[in-house]
């Protein structure tokens, strides 16, 4: 049986730790955690909302009271500073809260009650339909996110506020931060009521395909590479029941400055723009990977001041070395693209420990935009996309891939061009920006964190209350006595919204 | 260039039709197709809620107008008879105006409202989602539902609905039917201002795989078998950029006879099952295909009743010579399968022309349930499985595959065995139905019309007003100017139900 180890980024060596690895699991160790979850799925659902309102509360709490143990080993394994981790935590804390209150509000059960009635089709019976758990789901932890994207955070809070057990495959790159938070989450969850198996833990690779194949999962979550979703997929294709594959991958965030934009503001935007790109090492989802800046007088100085920006920048810690390493090569390749070209890059230091990624900024022209600049680069890394008149801007957005998002930078008297944009690139986006910057993605009941491939793989968010839906089904009951029916599809329930025989009701709630 | 040839099933003639076969579409009219529907796909969108209202109610006049000819046609195609097949279109027409009730309600935009505002994690933006068109789809239709799942029907519906483009894949068991109501829905279209290119048509295997495989096709509806289905799935897999795939594809539709329903009502009770199994000749995606039925006397009764109603039957025309031959075997195979029994069987006639299957009802035992008996066999036949207790019941419902409807008989005063078997069968099911049959699925805001894998593939509905949601994906907007929001994302606009705040509030219609 071999070990993951934990490495500190920062230095390259084993993180001095209490934990210093995580053991492999085995086959039989995935096996057994799969049916504890699956055993678990009843028992979870029959808390109620309520119940699992009051033990998603529970793990908040466990959370914030382990706050600072958790940072600091979360810093030790992946960089991200004590600041950008606290806060990582808050989110997540707020996130488990915002589902406690999506429960005890209810309308995500989409309940629907017709009665029996006469139709021009002949009599129709009582039906009445509501969303029920999936049953067990697999999450896959994300390197970028370690207590946001991983054991806990959105997969794990819309699960398990859905009812839905969760075995998490914890990332390879923060193997001991993964351990700690379960250990917190799952005494909590003990505590708090809920039964043996509602959250489960796996270290290594083999054991997060043993998940997703296991016949006891329902749905997978997934944050990561198109190259791991398209391994993970193909293993769902091979299963004899495929299931719901949700997976959030890879996004340009395309940034479009107008010629408006760069008239008004042109240093304020251009140094927010680079603030945006290096944050967090540049290893956001939503990190603006190509801006559209006009050419000319005030478009060069949008390039000028994120330039200045970044070439007093020390190298920046990575997430793990073949993060580093990809971002090393990615941006050596971007920049010897035949019609690229290095605008600016931070300072080097060959004698720093750890893994590290110098931030770049990289030019090219929209009229002839290479390929190679529609991918992403995950570091700290943006290409300037330089356009001559609309036309050119909206060729060069015609050929770029879907994203998270996509953001609009418009002068204060714009309206006519920022409407064709906004048509062009809600296409390939699942959020619109105007003036600001796309990283940073607020929890709440209006969020989306989703788009066509490769930004997701379907319909779906991983951000927001609407991400419950991933793991619910739809189940209609018809001509169901009133005892063996959930209560809210009951006769008088008001307890949630019901659309009754076509009509919207709001609860009392 | 080679054609769909137009068979009439009764005689397994080239059909007497005014359309004799419809020529397969070349990949370079299946391009100008898609192109057609991407063009279309932003006007369609800008017809807004009413306009598509209206469009979806000029479309089922439309059919109702040619509903005398769609029949007939229909009928020579399928052999269904001009009952069911009057019946069916006036389904679909329903569908259609139920469709445009959607659309006027505009609740399925779940249009939300986050105002800014501070959050335990900083400042929140304004945040405004909806849901919007995902683009133009792929339609599959079905072979057993020519007018319902088929170039008219709830795919079509819903997804013109929702404001997407569609394009369908005729089915070659009814190309001259699919022609026809493609004429008529096309004219009708056009007549009531809908874009060029939103409803297309294309015939032929080849043209099917081009269209999944086009990269205009933002999704794709199958009803089918699971071996075509998989078959798409491949494709899209290979796409750049895969797409969602909603399947419905295959079910067993399992049934449970308690004891004490056997004793209540064994002879109606089998008569009503077999009446079920052999509607449509048994091709319903919702027949009945095991039914559980106890031991001893009641049970006995229960299973006479059932081979008294179909050996006085006489073979069934099939819808084309694939699914006759595909039954002939299938129930050849099971007749011959140890511990399954022939209980009773229709009359056989050598000497009838066109494609045909015989009626046929076969036994076997819950303890020793053979797995050829929970695959789903499409035609008039079903599988008795006899149980002697609850144990030996429960044992054997947990071998089978996941189903579109699990169905309940219970007795007049039995509430605690249903209630267990309620939590067991909506583990496999989309809709449980109690003291009725499955075939027949209701056209209505609760219905639900899916299932875990092989039922369909994913969480979505096939039939119900829910089915729009697989033609839509959200969009939020952030800090977006009031002018450039879709108006039912402006402040103050209540023509829809929305979310502001986290509050839902019902629209003033």
């Amino acid at each position: 049986m071999t070990d993951v180890p934990s490495i500190d980024p920062s230095t390259g060596e084993i993180a001095e730790i209490d934990y210093r690895s995580a053991p492999e699991t085995t086959p039989e160790q995935v096996d057994r955690l799969c049916r504890a979850a699956a055993s678990a799925a009843e028992p979870l659902e029959a808390l109620g909302r309520d119940g699992r309102a009051s033990l998603l509360d529970a793990l908040a709490e466990a959370l914030e009271g382990a706050g600072d143990r958790i940072v600091a080993v979360a810093d030790r394994e992946t960089g991200l500073g004590a600041t950008r981790l606290t806060g990582e935590l808050a989110r997540t804390c707020y996130q488990l809260r915002l589902f406690a209150e999506v429960l005890r509000d209810g309308g995500y059960l989409e309940a629907t009650v017709d009665h029996a009635g006469d139709t021009p089709m002949g009599p129709r019976p009582d039906l009445r339909r509501m969303l029920v758990p999936v049953g067990p789901v697999a999450v896959f932890g994300a390197s970028n996110f370690p207590l946001a994207f991983s054991v806990p955070g959105g997969d794990t809070a819309s699960a398990l506020a859905a009812g839905a057990p969760v075995v998490v495959k914890a990332h390879g790159s923060h193997p001991a931060t993964s351990q700690l938070c379960f250990d917190v989450l799952a005494a909590a969850a003990t505590a708090a009521g809920a039964p043996d198996g509602t959250l489960g833990l796996v270290h290594g690779q083999q054991a997060g395909a043993d998940l997703v194949a296991h016949p006891e999962i329902r749905a997978v979550g997934f944050t990561g590479s198109t190259g791991g979703a398209r391994a993970l997929l193909k293993i769902i294709e091979g299963r004899p029941d495929p299931i719901p594959f949700f997976g959030e991958l890879s996004s340009l965030n395309p940034v479009v400055v107008t010629a408006g934009a760069a008239l008004d503001r042109a240093a304020r935007l251009g140094a927010e723009i680079a603030a945006s790109f290096t944050l967090g090492a540049g290893q956001f989802c939503t990190k603006p990977g190509l801006v559209f800046v006009p050419s000319g007088d005030a478009g060069d100085e949008v390039v000028t001041a994120m330039g200045e920006a970044i070439t007093s920048a020390a190298p920046m810690v990575m997430l793990n070395e073949g993060i580093a390493a990809a971002y090393g090569k990615g941006a050596g390749l971007l920049g010897a693209t035949a019609g690229i070209e290095e605008a600016a890059r931070g300072a080097t230091d060959d004698d720093a420990p750890g893994f590290r990624g110098t931030p770049r900024l990289l030019t090219t022209t929209a009229a002839d935009l290479p390929p190679e600049a529609t991918e992403e680069c995950f570091g700290p890394l943006t290409v300037v996309a330089r356009y001559s008149g609309e036309a050119e801007l909206f060729t060069a957005l015609a050929t770029l891939p879907s994203s998270l998002t996509a953001t609009i930078h418009k002068g204060p008297a714009e309206v006519e061009l920022p409407g064709r944009l906004d048509r062009r690139l809600r296409r390939l986006a699942g959020r619109i920006l105007y003036d600001g910057q796309p990283t940073g993605v607020a929890v709440s009941w209006a969020q989306h964190h989703g788009g066509p491939w490769p930004a997701t793989n379907s319909q779906h968010t991983s951000v927001g209350t609407s991400a419950i839906r991933r793991f619910l089904r739809p189940v209609t009951w018809q001509n169901a006595p009133a005892e063996l029916l959930p209560e809210e599809l009951r006769e008088g329930y008001d307890g949630v919204p019901r659309r009754v025989d076509g009509v919207l009701r709001v609860g009392r709630g």
